[in-house]
């Protein structure tokens, strides 16, 4: 077990139950206070702990780190250090916060370096270059297929034997808490003869989760797929918003564009794997069995408990979406596999999504298109209302945590609420 | 007439015939130096001029530009400077080079800024954000329309209203003389019950132009069509390499993935949009007429002279596509004006490629697939050897330039060689 893991560690800082950062946890992001540059820092139950303070302290001093490291607007030059660097820093931190250890205990110098999660501004925690979004619930692609060609035909040929994946537009990956302004474009309204110009008025979330890559390779490389686990640091929650009118009419033949580009909100934590590994567990059963490059051995998914709520403006928010991250078909490690089996090079802060996680219960759909089954079946809300999509002043809401053993481990939001079209 | 551009503009630079680097060009690259770190340059004739020397020596002091600017690994600083900016620059260094001026003349410092161009490497001349490619040749559509889906239903319901386009892979963009190696990947044979892994044997080139944004725009904003030439500093030749086996198995539905990630080869040279200025044209005409926000007045495109030739290992190169920039129907303003309609923001140094550029005559077609159409109609090389595609060993050589009034404006080479796939 990694030491940081133990479920019977306890932080002298007050983590409220059920927090999603426990001292088990640690995950990385990038913060800000007024006046102040960006820094790194970690969650700690209600608070943040800034790390360029504890490095300024000598905390980190034997570790061998460059002292430019957290004093960055992006986690890239951190990651950039690899996993041993990484996971030192995480250990460390670790025995900072630890109630029963004296010899790293920094509880004098709280005042220095925690902060109130509500006092600062959590940023965008890494500096994307390229993102990648697959498309790899299995659930997911069928719901999809069976409403657009019908169940005979829902899966597409190649989708049992690659993880279907496309690029997407990293300039619009906004952090949590950002407003969404709804996109205008062109749409083809049913049996109209030319399209039309206007704002989307199917606006949907789509529930994913995302890694982000820690280690580069080169161009013409190959990651073996037991060795993928190694190139990702962490996991974010990612809500992949789909103008689905702009996308239907814009996609074929070469894929999603302007239906995505819009936005895409992350989580502003990274959790990373060490924190996960109590919750590994094996994905689905893979039948037909994969071409060699993306078999692997052992289990490579993770029991990671997903929701999505909606909030209309001034209502209170309504749970519409109860996910898994387990029920992906593809795992990260073949997805990431895949990716570079043609040489395709990736870089520090490249970001991998899952495509919408669907389960196989309607209430686990993790799109809008799915939940109202493409607007046949509206969503009642709290307010009398209802949703086929998404309404203007809807915030829309992702959360993420893994349970056991007394210990959660939580992504906090990936929240952003819908502004009207301009 | 921009002063820079006029035609009787001599340089006490030697410039052979025939050159791509007349004093009426002034293209924008970063080169690098045994020893020290990449710096700007431009060319002219045979040489690169060095702007980090030019700097030092005084001659940008009136312009008031940051320091630093020169002295970097991309044009990415400089592009952000702005056009004031980039084009004083450009028109100091016409100064600076032109025989018949005495004020700014420089000639007594050539050992000091000139370099061959032979004695210098050239770098990727820009840090790449995010990189789209576009479909904009009706040729092209129509022929890849026709191979694979028949004549009638050629052209998708959309290509007609909107400059379909998609998300690239940003990483593995590489400056003309990087090897390209043959990418590995799943295909699937025809007739075969399930997909197999090995070296692509379709291995393609697609002549494209791309062009590099110099000015940023905010989430949320739209850029009007007729300002969207603001944001585009210059133009480059763009290889789309395509592995067309991995690319047919894997793009439905979400579009072209691994099929192209492997590599995309660019130009080292930037060429400005004011040094195209007198080779700007109309596009075609465009029916059905473009939604308003699609709608341009005046030219916006550019008569631009297009090669393609291959140059099989220790052979003779042989030319096998003669195209130009005007035949693409949608415009650079165009297709920057779509991108940004659903508020998707630009970041200075992102990259936007046409797609490939066929014109209307067989041996205009843009990419080997069109050549050969699909291969039933091999070329033949000066060696006797034939070509479907692009085979181990063959160097695919791109080469653009403008010509009028005796000026030739070029764009130096986009080139690559096949490594054997490993």
């Amino acid at each position: 077990m990694i030491k940081a893991n133990n479920p019977a560690l306890k932080s002298w800082v007050h983590v409220p139950e059920h927090s999603d950062f426990p001292i088990q946890n640690l995950p990385f992001g990038v913060f800000r206070t007024p006046g102040l540059q960006p820094r790194l820092c970690t969650a700690i139950g209600e608070h943040i702990a800034d790390l360029q303070v504890l490095s300024e302290h000598g905390f980190f001093d034997d570790l061998g780190l460059p002292r430019e490291v957290f004093r960055q607007p992006s986690l890239n030059a951190f990651m950039a250090l690899g996993k041993d660097k990484t996971r030192a820093v995480r250990n460390r931190l670790s025995e900072i916060l630890d109630d029963d250890l004296d010899e790293w205990d920094a509880s004098e110098l709280a005042e220095y370096f925690l902060h109130r999660q509500a006092d600062v501004s959590m940023l965008l925690p890494v500096a994307v270059g390229d993102y990648t979004d697959f498309y790899s619930s299995r659930e997911h692609a069928t719901n999809v297929g069976t409403m657009f060609r019908g169940k005979e035909n829902a899966l597409m040929p190649n989708w049992l034997h690659l993880p279907v994946g496309y690029h997407g537009r990293a300039s619009s990956i906004i952090p949590s808490g950002t407003p969404v302004r709804r996109p205008m474009g062109q749409q083809m309204p049913q049996d109209a003869e030319a399209p039309v110009f206007g704002p989307s008025k199917l606006l949907d979330f789509e529930l994913e989760m995302g890694f982000v890559v820690g280690q580069e390779t080169a161009l013409g490389e190959r990651v073996p797929v037991g060795e993928a686990e190694d190139y990702i640091f962490g996991l974010i929650l990612f809500n992949d918003w789909s103008a689905r009118d702009i996308q239907k009419w814009e996609y074929v033949p070469l894929g999603p564009f302007l239906g995505k580009s819009f936005a895409s909100t992350v989580s502003p934590w990274v959790v990373t794997l060490d924190a996960l590994e109590p919750f590994r567990i094996s994905g689905p059963v893979q039948d037909p069995e994969p071409l060699p490059y993306l078999k692997t051995a052992g289990a490579h998914s993770f029991d990671i408990q997903l929701s999505v709520a909606i909030q209309p403006e001034g209502g209170t928010e309504k749970q519409v979406c109860k996910s898994n991250f387990k029920y992906l078909y593809w795992s990260m490690a073949q997805q990431l596999a895949h990716h570079t089996v043609n040489g395709c090079n990736l870089r520090v802060g490249d970001m991998m999504a899952s495509g919408t996680i669907s389960g196989p219960t309607p209430d686990s759909y993790g799109s809008m298109l799915e939940l109202s089954w493409r607007g046949s079946k509206p969503l009642d809300m709290p307010d009398g209302s209802q949703r086929k999509f998404i309404h203007d002043g809807d915030t829309v809401i992702m959360r993420g945590w893994c349970e056991k053993d007394g210990v959660r481990i939580g992504f906090g939001e990936a929240n952003g609420k819908v502004l009207p079209a301009q």
